[in-house]
Order: C-alpha cells, then sequence, then structure tokens
C-alpha cells in the first residue's frame, strides 16, 4: 500500500555542498535518498521544505516521499540513522540524523503544505574568535549596539514586499511579498541571537536581513534605509548577505 | 640578535593530520611554519611540545622557535593570525590561532623544558548523538557508571610504569615510568569529563587510559584489571583507544 512519509531532519551543513541533489557533489537530499533508498528496499526521491544553502544548518528540516515499502514505518529512523552513523564503536558520528518519522495523507508535500518556517542564526561578538566554532556563527569582532538591531525589527515584522532582501538566483516564485510574523533579537553570554519566523523566505533571505541588522548594529547603516531599500525593492539599497554559518533552520511549521 | 620565541596555540585538529608537519598533509605544525616564516621574514622551525595526532584538539599547545628576524616580538601575534584568519568580512574563522608569543632565553626549548601537561577528554553520553559535536567528542550511547570510573583512579594516580597504556608505533624513549599527577573525572550535565595531568605521556596514553575507563564504567571490564595490565606492561590486558575528537590539549607546564 502507498504511503506518504514526513521526515524531520538534523544536520551540520558544514561539509555539504547544501540541500539539494546535484551530480558529483556531497548534497543533504542525495545523502539521504541514498541511504533511504537502500532502507525502503526502493527508490525514494524528497521533497524538502527548504533548499538549505552550502554550509547552513538545520535542527528541523522536514522533507516527505511516497512510495510503497514493505518496512514498517516505526523501524525505519533506527536502520537509517545506523547507516548514517557508520554504527561502529569509537567511529566519529555522522552529520546528519534523522528525527522523526510520521505517516501523512497521500496528498500531502513537505513543502507545499508547509505553514510557514523559523530560523536561527547566531552572531559569536566577543572580539576574542573562538576556532572551535568557526563553522557554527558569523563571527562579528566589533561590538553590536543590539538595542539599534531590535528597534530596526519595526520594518520587518509584517507583511511586505521583500524583494530586497532576496539574493539574485532564486527560484521562480510568483511573488516576492512574504509575511514576518515575528523577530526576536537579543545578546546571550558572547553571542547574538536572532530568531525570524515567517510564512516564507525569499532565497538568501535570512542572512541578507541578518546582515543589513549588523550594519546597523555596527552604527554603519540607519534603520530607516531597511524602509527605503523595501519600498524601493531595490538589492543595492540593503546590507549585506551575512555567511551561511551561522544560520540554522529551526521549525517547519505545519 | 637572535631570539627564542614560545608560542602558545589553539586548534581545532578535525581538519588537521596532526601536529608533525608531512609531504603533502595538511599539519598544525606545516601550517604554522609557513605563515610564521612569511611573518618573520625568515625560514622557522618550530619544536612543539605535543606531537597531537589527526582529530586531537588543543587549547593551550606550545611550540618554539629561534632565529634572528627583524619584527618586534609584540606584532607577531596579530599578523600571524590575520594570515590565519584570512582577514576578510564576512569568511569563515581559521581552524589554527596564535595566543601569545613570548621571548624566552636561547636554552630554552618548548618541549624538553616542560615540566608536564595538562589534557582533557570529554565523552558525550546521553544516548542521542548530537551531530553538532561529532568532532569534539567520544560519542559514547550507553549510561557510563561514573562511581565506577572514579574508583579506577587509584591504579592510575602516581608513578608506574605505563608501558600498557602506550600504543605501538611511539618514537623513542629512554623508559616508559610517568608520573599521572592528578586525574579528575566528572559528570557536568551530559558530559563526562576526565582531565589527566603529569609530568609526560607515552604514544597514545591519554586515549587508551579513557577507553579503559570508558570499559570500567560499561561494566565490562574491573578497575583491578588496570593493577595488573600496569604491572605485566602489556597492552592487550588494557581497554581500547578512545577516538581523536574528545581529546584536548589543555596546558603544557613550564
Amino acid at each position: 500500500m502507498e504511503k506518504n512519509y514526513l521526515l524531520k531532519i538534523e544536520y551540520d551543513g558544514s561539509e555539504f555542498s547544501g540541500w539539494q541533489r546535484q551530480p558529483e557533489k556531497r548534497t543533504v537530499q542525495g545523502t539521504l535518498e541514498d541511504v533511504l533508498s537502500k532502507v525502503m528496499g526502493g527508490e525514494v526521491t524528497l521533497n524538502g521544505t527548504s533548499r538549505t544553502d552550502a554550509g547552513v544548518h538545520a535542527l528541523g528540516q522536514c522533507a516527505s516521499f511516497k512510495g510503497d515499502y514493505g518496512i514498517p514505518t516505526e523501524k525505519i529512523v533506527t536502520v537509517a540513522n545506523n547507516i548514517l552513523l557508520g554504527n561502529k564503536p569509537g567511529q566519529k558520528l555522522g552529520d546528519l540524523r534523522i528525527l522523526s518519522v510520521d505517516e501523512k495523507p497521500l496528498d500531502f508535500h513537505a513543502r507545499f503544505d508547509s505553514k510557514g518556517k523559523m530560523y536561527r542564526y547566531i552572531i559569536h561578538n566577543s572580539g576574542e574568535p573562538k576556532v572551535f566554532r568557526r563553522n557554527y556563527v558569523y563571527e562579528v569582532p566589533d561590538l553590536l549596539d543590539v538595542s539599534k538591531m531590535v528597534e530596526a525589527k519595526e520594518y520587518i515584522v509584517g507583511t511586505h514586499d521583500f524583494k530586497c532582501f532576496e539574493s539574485s538566483g532564486a527560484n521562480e516564485r510568483d511573488t516576492t511579498v512574504r509575511t514576518v510574523y515575528k523577530l526576536d533579537i537579543n545578546k546571550v553570554d558572547e553571542d547574538v541571537i536572532i530568531e525570524i519566523s515567517g510564512d516564507g523566505f525569499l532565497y538568501n533571505m535570512v542572512r541578507n536581513i541578518v546582515g543589513t541588522l549588523v550594519e546597523i548594529g555596527l552604527g554603519k547603516r540607519d534603520k530607516e534605509e531597511i524602509k527605503n531599500a523595501i519600498e524601493k525593492k531595490d538589492r543595492s539599497l540593503a546590507g549585506h548577505k551575512a555567511p551561511a554559518s551561522g544560520l540554522y533552520l529551526v521549525e517547519v511549521y505545519y
């Protein structure tokens, strides 16, 4: 009997060329499809919720696939993770792990049925770079004025045409209007942690928003420039793209 | 005027083939010698305190080098670290950083003058592997009885012939007798943290001690077996070698 499976996945993006399968490259989708095809005993094609870029991490990426396979659903996680981990004592862990598998109605699709997503972005901001965190944060050496970054929220939260925060090279989309539900910016010890949720995000939108917020926090840019960039829909009026290393896809809402 | 410099160094060992320079491989010594030769304006040959293996980390590795160079000592750290970091905005940090440089008497040698070292070993022990820590801990899924591991200390701390904890392939050494000053084993949240200091360590000695302690913590081995292995000087009577990923050279004593 055909079933529709929804996976929740965690990965360290440092050593992946992003989510999307590409020939000759190690990608999350490619790695997972290969492992799941073995586990399920038949070809698996995944629909991922978010096409994360190279170096971007995920604590709760989602992906669905359909098929008629023999294996009981409750065994998939254990068997797939054992392959992903190598499962030998003393061996290094894998950088990709399935957290859960659930059965969904046959018309369910991980991307099209998503109601939104939450991303976290971590900036390390102490002046002393941490070699052990180089793949997991954006290292900003000069002290950020977090209160200024927080003030800039008023121009971002809500429904806007966010074209100015979209990098070139985006996939086709009907509109560049998106709704940002919430934007939290907090200093936690040496880190500035930015959490942003919305109904959908344009290509590199979170990283471009973060880069702009960093320039505001450094006093290089006024918050009003965000308003102007959004109105003019002009990428060149917004700030730089923050690096992939600080970005985590935390949750997909259904 | 010839000077003798002592460096203190931090590195993430994940992407290095260990400390010692080897042809065609990326090693800590090789990388540092290349950068320092540029910075100093003349060839630099380093004497490292500890020849850490591939994957082993350092928070306070030490190394010395001698020469007659033009650059003021206080500029070395900044200039070398800028080369090591790339020093471009948004770029990933390097995995190697010089913490300090001090001038020493001309007859000083980083290895021969060391009075001892302290290593830390981190075991993650929650049953839930953490993909983001795979290069930085030893993942032991089954719960360790830390109190049993602590009891085993009595056979390790002190002056012993530690030949049973030496891996094959060691460099030449006069004796396999070493003194372990202190051995601390603590459960901290989901981690078991082992700190061991001594006047010197044989090849893989810390990792072989940790592997043996893990087997004691899992109930696979009695603490008395350590006593027997030490007396018999027999590697095969001690436990497995714990992986490199959990090991940190924390401090060198002078």
